[in-house]
């Protein structure tokens, strides 16, 4: 057999970062991106522009010269009919359709999740104004509704108090081919968790460590790893609801599980379960750096069946500090001065345009001492972002820093 | 400013292992390839397909839209006449002619470095063969006559015990144009150690750890960072020498020194250097796994003249194993039984033809237990060579395990 070819879709920073996983694994990858300028397209040979929507496009990059060993996918705006069709076709895809749709549709997931007897926040369908009202009133009047399909990064979500602050959503799911809602409980979460597996599909399963994941505006800012002062039994079960998840889906690849932690009265806490993400994921992002085998490296390793590669992280402490927009004209404009702060900061500039608010690169910092990796890992990305001071919000004063290896 | 233009001279994996580093740093790689299916070809878009000696194509890699910010090299074969005169016109050249001219020609190499106070083998010109039998007389039958240019990896060296063992080379050499020898003595070294340093135009050097490189005819077959039991001061010396030699020669970019250690009769020892690469080297490939930056990371980042990156290692130890030839009839075919072997070996294919003992590849593998990290290296190049059995040979007998970081 030759070099394996992993087909993806979509050409943003997800598919860039599979680029050195695939580079030193000797597979080669080809890449559906969205314009010639993509993130991806920079750094991958050879990438063909079009849409994740467009099924000619889609197939042609599985069924090149030679075909793709896999299919697979940086976001989850495919069309699963042809996924389907592809299979049938003796093409593999991973993750699969009926992994897929659960990832697609939060009711989807929610009734799968709650079937699993995976703990979510309580939560109802919304067929219409009556059905909401009802749940705002048995949770206290405050609940998150949220569209089924399309959101990503805090859009398609809202925090409402009233049937009134989502008129426009219930109009537009009782169109025919509307989107349906679903209304969530405003869970009292400590913090936010998540766990990360990657499954292949003869069956094996590897997590990393839990880690923090800090969002601001409902789009990750920061990630600790592992979860600071994290009771070793709330790890233990979330990275085993993970695992469930990834097993009871049916997911390959990669698996994001975003998780709130809630702390009771006496000082314990559980989690539930927020968000599914199949594919690598901003939670992930330090793995590059921080971890033996890099959530890039694994995606391709279990999309092609390969055994799994370790998950251990090499140093204590990981922290993973997003550039979300920048005051820079073009984020390369900041490399002398990023580099130039901190000698070990991992830089990673993604290629795109800058915008407001834009996911335009991240730094991770690696270390024994926590609040010093961290405040490293946030001055470093203030510089991209062309802030004057770096804000260092809470995490630090649960930590403890920790001497021995995880 | 937009991304940074790296153009690379060569498509090897050298060239083919700065690409991950690009990416991260969002920097544009144009690389000048021997061939559309060239290692570097594979994973870096729009190579041009060119010899390092056509002057037109090294120009049309600089002077493109956009101009390179830098010229750099993953060989010394290059005409150092163009590099005067692309720096003429303004364009930036690292490492300089005036520096490449040190890795290119080794007599040049030893009369600087003798200059310079570095220590050196005995050696000396031969300009006819009653200088050799001079010479071979003077250090007692024995010595290695090597051609002043053109060799690697084993290529160009002779150990020789009497004029006749190199009449090829003395009539080649007297004709014009001929390529000029040199005669050392065979140092009685303990080990070969290796140090590899980066300096930027502006000045800054750092060094990594001091690294034990065992070699096999010639060429290099495992690599050991830190150089296991490796006296602080002996370390600090060849650290010092490395640096030295980077700012007495104006190297800019990454510098690998390759010494001998000497070891007593009393048991302390001392180094003297054997060879120069001024190019990202095979002793610095445990870097990219191993090292808070990677060798390529640090050589562009010193080519377009950025502050260097952190250099201390992530973990005690790292092996690095190297795959020369296979009895694979392609090295993608042990993808499956090297990572079922080790789940923690770090793998990276060349993409290169299956050749007898050609460079296809290589592993790296980190830990706490040298022992065990090196038996894990061993066996898993054992793996993707198609061998039978892991030859483990002599390093771990002089190790002791290192429980505190480097």
């Amino acid at each position: 057999m030759a070099a394996p070819v992993v087909a993806v879709v979509g050409g943003g920073q997800l598919a860039r970062m599979m680029a050195p996983a695939a580079t030193a694994l000797g597979v080669t990858l080809r890449v559906l991106v969205e314009s010639p300028t993509s993130s991806a397209a920079q750094v991958v040979p050879g990438s063909t522009v079009g849409a994740a929507s467009d099924a000619g496009a889609v197939r042609a990059l599985v069924t090149g010269e030679p075909p793709a060993d896999v299919l697979t996918f940086e976001h989850e705006h495919v069309p699963n009919e042809l996924l389907e069709q592809l299979v049938a076709e003796g093409h593999p895809v991973h993750p699969g359709a009926r992994a897929l749709v659960h990832a697609q549709d939060k009711i989807v997931m929610r009734r799968r999740l709650t079937a699993l007897g995976v703990p979510c926040p309580r939560w109802a369908e919304v067929p219409d104004a009556d059905a909401l009202a009802g749940f705002l009133a048995d949770v206290g009047g405050t609940a998150v509704v949220k569209t089924a399909r399309g959101g990503y990064d805090g859009k398609g979500v809202r925090v409402v108090h009233g049937v009134d602050e989502v008129e426009d959503w219930l109009s537009a799911a009782a169109e025919p081919g509307g989107i349906p809602l679903l209304v969530e409980e405003k869970v009292p979460f400590t913090r936010e968790l998540a766990v990360l597996v990657a499954r292949r599909p003869s069956g094996e399963v590897r997590a990393w460590p839990v880690v923090e994941s800090v969002q601001v505006g409902g789009v990750c800012s920061e990630v600790v790893a592992p979860a600071p002062g994290l009771a070793a039994d709330v790890a233990a079960r979330a990275s085993e609801l993970a695992v469930r998840v990834a097993q009871g889906l049916d997911v390959t690849g990669v698996l994001a599980v975003e998780m709130f932690e809630v702390t009771g009265a006496d000082g314990s806490s559980h989690v539930l379960v927020n968000e599914l993400a199949m594919r690598p994921h901003n939670s992930g992002h330090w793995t590059i750096d921080g971890a033996v085998t890099s959530q890039f490296e694994q995606h391709l390793r279990a999309v092609l069946d390969l055994p799994l590669g370790e998950t251990r992280a090499r140093e204590p402490w990981s922290v993973m500090a997003n550039v979300l927009g920048s005051r820079h004209g073009d984020l390369a404009d900041a490399l002398a001065a990023v580099t130039a702060l901190d000698p070990g900061a991992k830089v990673h500039l993604y290629g795109k345009e800058v915008r407001p608010g834009r996911k335009l690169g991240h730094v991770t910092v690696t270390g024994d001492d926590l609040p010093a990796v961290r405040a490293r890992a946030q001055a470093a990305a203030a510089v991209l972002r062309g802030d004057d001071v770096a804000p260092i919000g809470p995490v630090a004063d649960h930590a403890e820093p920790v001497r021995s290896r995880a």
